[in-house]
């Protein structure tokens, strides 16, 4: 990560100030977002579901008002364009206006909301950009419906599978995907075929605004994030620790089997490798978030037979994460000698990572200079819609917005003046964008 | 440990042979207890309930047989007594004849049936012992039942509180433990007067034999063990680790307040200080039984923000248990500072290591020796009502018998040949016992 800080602040904000952004538009919009859509706890807007077309109908309402073309595709996304000057590719805005339920109101709708402003100060400021932007409201982002990611942002791209389409069912209420998807107006027909709704050589860029879901802009005090590369995963999500239930009191060390130490043993050797890898100047975060033995069978006076884990290892770089995969089939094998204990690790899952557009961070961190906007270079932990995106070919860049208490929850809390710089320096990319088509 | 094996073994057996003990009944008994207290799975013997009445009525129905005295306390513990030649305090041989539920057919129940098979030999030979045998078959030895030990043996020393009388409960029914021992034919009024029924200058020595519930005999191959000390304990069983839940991909390192990365690292602390002390010589076991991140809170993508856990301490030596509060205390403080978290360990519960009497330690070793019986010399895990004798001030003694699969379930295995083994060993011991009072 690099901060970049700028001296001449003061000066610039003038400048900054000069670019037109319409952020009383965005505030009313998330005011009403949280009146419709918010509950005693919470935001919920399901996907597919009621909180998220109340969202879907609000920005289609304002891209109206705002004289903006408005269509959706068969996944039920929609686009709401303003003409450019120029003819060629045109610029993407977007992210996501469904909620996990009892979330909070600004992951997701912050990036539908900050296309609004940009388009809208342009609107009222006369400004015609040189390409056609077009902000997408995506659909289904949240895994926690359907237990699948970025569902919406896949279906532009064809890439929903029939299987999915046809099996996978949400959460709240064992509907399939494909029927929910019928139910909000798409055509899992066309989904079924496989065709990609967007053409990736017919967008110059994607950029999705997004507030950041862990603590380091909030800790380091920087409004703004510019994103180097969202992170790709590989997850063991239900692995075991086999050992023998043994008294606690009666058996020596050298008869035991034991799970917790053996598994205590891998999250202390994981946890060395990491620190090493750090240093050795990758990235790479490790998480053991759940770790236990069994309820019913483990007790304070036996050695534990079980203990139950879900490891997910995340890294920009593929090579951290090949690295990684070594580490733990090694230290596994190592653990299992060591400790008479078995490993079943389970069903690897995993994702690859994705890397944003150099050109777009290089003219967000110029601009962000430019304009005395305080950023933080850095990687992305998050799955986002923009990953979709990245590996269809599409430039792809990220802005991250200071959030406190992280994201899917309802005290995430995010300031209206941090989101205006966001706006301010997407505004002045899209007047001035690092065209390479 | 050490191991006493003979090579002149041959040779001895035929003198051990000599040793006069009656295994058919022991075995009989055995039998009778399985058909009569066993369900389809496994053996239930309830403290002061149906199965432990029943097996307090047929060893007394056998002691009657014998030409025994028999007795109860206000505990309801019986005694059944054949006398000795000369005056003095007498040689008791004991353990309880509850079990835990669906537990095994041995635990408890072998140290009463191996008095009655020593006595029952010396009857059908006419030997008379030296001083009065007494064989008492305690009540209630298992916790799992009123959530208190040793219950019966502390009755018959006047050390059960009129708070635990009045107010623990039995975890199948939910009757007093009082109103229990009464409906049994006890007396509470006297046992909460705090009177010891037993005067310990009245007991010369108190053996009880008991299968061993570790797997040492059975990894080592040796029927029998002599056991040194019973091992004291200390123990957080409601222990937490506290940190920050937060996002698993967005989170780096040094903003993290991991409770599964700070729990693990105490388990593999402990663990070296476990290897550094047992180089050192100490005897010790540590043993964190339980240990869960939360099963509602905790996801495979967020860093946990809690872990609970149990952690179980033993050693026979007092000063190896002061070290380890000391070295738990230091680790615990050095974690919350190197991991940002908070541990919380809760109440702590010690109970005191229990020396066995040197002397019966030697003779044991002495007469397996002469007689040829294999034995090893070796602490005991687990508690015992020996460990309310010691305490008592009585000389007291162990044997161990061997035994697979671990007790407190259906699959304990003790070999009869094992069985009498000891039979033997105890014998000789009460026809030549090492008196100091």
């Amino acid at each position: 990560m690099t901060a970049h800080s700028d001296a001449a602040q003061r000066q610039a904000t003038e400048q900054s100030n000069h670019v037109p952004v319409d952020i009383a538009l965005a505030e009313r919009l998330f005011e009403e977002l949280k009146r419709r859509t918010g509950n005693l706890r919470g935001i919920t807007r399901t996907s597919y579901g009621l909180g998220e077309q109340i969202a879907h109908d609000m920005v289609r309402r304002e891209a109206r008002k705002l004289g903006l073309e408005t269509r959706t595709d068969p996944g039920c996304n929609l686009y709401m364009t303003l003409k450019g000057r120029d003819q060629g590719p045109g610029i993407f805005i977007g992210s996501h206006l469904d909620s996990v339920p009892m979330g909070g109101n600004f992951d997701g709708a912050a990036g539908v909301l900050m296309g609004l402003a940009v388009v809208s100060g342009y609107v009222r400021s006369n400004i015609r950009p040189p390409r056609d932007i077009t902000i997408m409201a995506i659909r289904a982002e949240e895994s926690t419906w359907f237990g699948a990611s970025y569902i919406g942002s896949r279906a532009a791209f064809g890439r929903l599978t029939a299987r999915e389409l046809d099996q996978v069912t949400r959460s709240s209420d064992q509907i399939t995907l494909g029927a929910a998807i019928d139910a909000a107006g798409g055509d899992t027909a066309f989904l079924k075929t496989g065709t990609s709704y967007l053409d990736p050589a017919d967008i110059a860029m994607f950029i999705e605004p997004h507030i950041e879901q862990g603590p380091v802009l909030i800790e380091r005090d920087i409004p703004l994030g510019i994103v180097t590369g969202i992170r790709g995963s590989f997850r063991y999500r239900d692995a075991k620790c086999i050992g023998v239930y043994a008294h606690s009191g009666a058996t020596p060390r050298e008869y035991r089997s034991d799970a917790v130490r053996a598994a205590a043993a891998l999250v202390t050797e994981l946890d060395k490798a990491w620190i090493a890898l750090a240093e050795a100047g990758a990235d790479l975060v490790i998480t053991f978030g759940q770790f236990s033995t069994d309820a019913n069978e483990a007790a304070f006076s036996k050695v534990a037979g079980k203990l139950s884990f879900a490891l997910d290892i995340r890294s920009q770089e593929p090579e951290t994460l090949t690295a990684m995969q070594s580490i733990v089939r090694d230290t596994v094998a190592r653990i299992e000698t060591a400790h008479q204990v078995t490993f079943e690790l389970g069903r690897l899952t995993d994702s690859k990572p994705a890397k944003m557009d150099d050109a777009i961070v290089q003219s967000f961190e110029a601009l962000a200079g430019e304009h005395g906007i305080d950023t933080l270079t850095m990687a992305c932990g998050a799955g986002h819609d923009a990953a979709v995106f990245a590996d269809a070919g599409v430039p792809t860049g990220m802005i991250f917005i200071r959030n406190a208490n992280g994201s899917h929850n309802p005290d995430e809390q995010m300031e209206m003046a941090d989101f205006a710089e966001a706006a301010r320096l997407l505004s002045a990319l899209c007047l001035d964008p690092p065209l390479e088509r």
